[in-house]
């Protein structure tokens, strides 16, 4: 639990969780016993929910590669809050098998969200937790101040978890958008990190 | 999702990923309850389409490696790129599996063949979007321009997959023909690589 | 089998074995078939320990770590000796399933427990393997002498297991305190690191 | 599939496939329902099989770090070599399952071996691949001349093999043997590494 500690390790084992975590979803794709393709049909959805995780984990890497790119040293308080992130994401495959299998019902959708919820504000807390490391002044904390997509989300993932109860395809198109509005690319970043 | 992320996460998480779909696959080979030889009898279809998809899947990893030396830095849309020929990938423990399990009838052999037709295309993608970001004259479009066998074997899949409505075999022989054209090794490549 | 192995490939798969660790034990929270909150009661025990021994794993992954950052060479004796820890860690999936999915009951709580023993008896092995193939004026040697947690939680592991067979609930607290005792940081490491 | 590949992405792959291998077996430690020790009664000959399985994933791991460590390029064909090695490897966990669930009986005994068999031979042909590339005075192509082990190895798996349709305990003890010897560490050549 030392300062001292490189990000190289840090972004390895991240990597590996999360390269496990996108792969094991696929196995709640239950291979059906007959060969034709109406017997893909109750697969169907337990697919669709797989493409929507597979996208927002990918969103995932994706930004946590960028955050760790700003920073260089790890504390311990970093790490913790690494592997508490990365708990949030483990359950992805567990919330989407849940509510794949079950046709998208209310409580699976809104648990959904929820995991998505708690993911996004782990992932703020290990932003704010370089950026204390590295202080106010730090490109990260400037960032983190201009994160108009990181302050939306939480508030779009409540949203959801409401709407599950009374509609869940309400829901459903709620973490659609989220994870569009993620996909598009930043094009004001991208031109700032050429320079 | 800036242009100065490096190569080598994106490699290392590839990596992940690929040896996770190459070793997860066997987890398909269910273990019989029996204790003799003629138990092994029904893991036997499923033991061919692994031993297919495992090569399938190794040359997968063999070509990314080599598209990916001829590249410096990667955009946000070379990394969604990436992720999208991975989540095809991902696909195929299923498709092995389902295939196997049913001795190769006409629609699992049918949507072996479509991911593999997908994947081709997502990596197909993926060269013209790190070739796009180099601009022509690199050496990537030049490859690409030359890369016969990537022409062919899109060809070749949507043979497969119609001729599984035929004869299920046929289609399995030209998923083997294209594997072993992919296998055999490029002389003229090596030799230009090494001056 | 040589003292001429860099550390670099250990800790890369020592990271790779962890993290599937980590990971595979969310396939053991079985997704319910129905879609009410009150399907995810059954699934509760299971989640509580997977949060345990996610925090374990993640302990020894930062331990395992810094143990490592004070060497440069990795002998033979090192290298079964990091094996023989992985091997242990390997079986918290199972112990943490078999205790969650038996409600925290006498005889999977000591087996939690006992694997947790042995793990912390590896982890010591291993220390002690660096050191002396470092020599006992080695920071290494200096910082074991020191490790006073190293020292009590065995003892308390021991413990715990003894009073599973009494009240597996005093186990449990024993176990969740030794993980509280891992997370505080250590703020005399970090000074003396920083300087 | 140039000879222009480094050797560390191959690495990376490997290890990745090799800790996914190792790691894997031990969902095949199916989790019993009853909580007492009895309940483990059936797991245990699982268990043994999981321990000199994890063994042998070790040994290989260790091996092919070391034989790696004497080369710097890869061919396409050293690649292909490779990955036919971590084919037998990535059918361990299965033939592990097989005999572990059998009691030690005659045919999955057998196969078990086989499959260290066809590993070996594997490892061997990948060792001449690297070796040719390298030419007959590269140290790699000394070492092996030198290597008794990797001789005695296949032999003594053929003789496990037959034995265990007489007696597969007599096979059991073989490969306990052959692990043994592996494990035992090799003092000349650490020797001749540290000059």
């Amino acid at each position: 639990m030392s300062e001292g500690m490189g990000r190289g390790r840090l972004e390895a084992f991240s990597d590996g969780v999360i390269a496990i975590i996108i792969t094991i979803m696929v196995l709640e794709l239950k291979v059906p016993h007959n060969a034709d393709f109406a017997a893909l049909k109750p697969v169907l959805p337990v697919f669709l929910s797989y493409v929507l995780s597979f996208i927002y984990v990918g969103i995932y890497w994706n930004n946590h590669h960028h955050m760790l790119n700003m920073t260089q040293h790890i504390s311990g308080a970093v790490m913790w809050a690494n592997l508490h992130l990365l708990f949030w994401l483990s359950l992805i495959p567990f919330t989407t098998a849940w509510m794949g299998e079950n046709h998208f019902e209310a409580a699976p959708t809104a648990l959904y969200g929820w995991v998505l919820l708690m993911a996004a504000i782990a992932y703020w807390l290990l932003e704010r937790t370089i950026a204390r490391m590295q202080g106010d002044d730090s490109p990260l904390a400037a960032a983190i101040g201009r994160d108009i997509k990181g302050k939306i989300s939480p508030v779009l993932y409540a949203a959801g978890i409401a709407s599950a109860w009374v509609e869940p395809r309400i829901a459903g198109a709620i973490y659609v958008l989220v994870a569009l509005m993620w996909l598009i690319p930043d094009r004001r970043i991208e031109r700032r990190l050429r320079h």
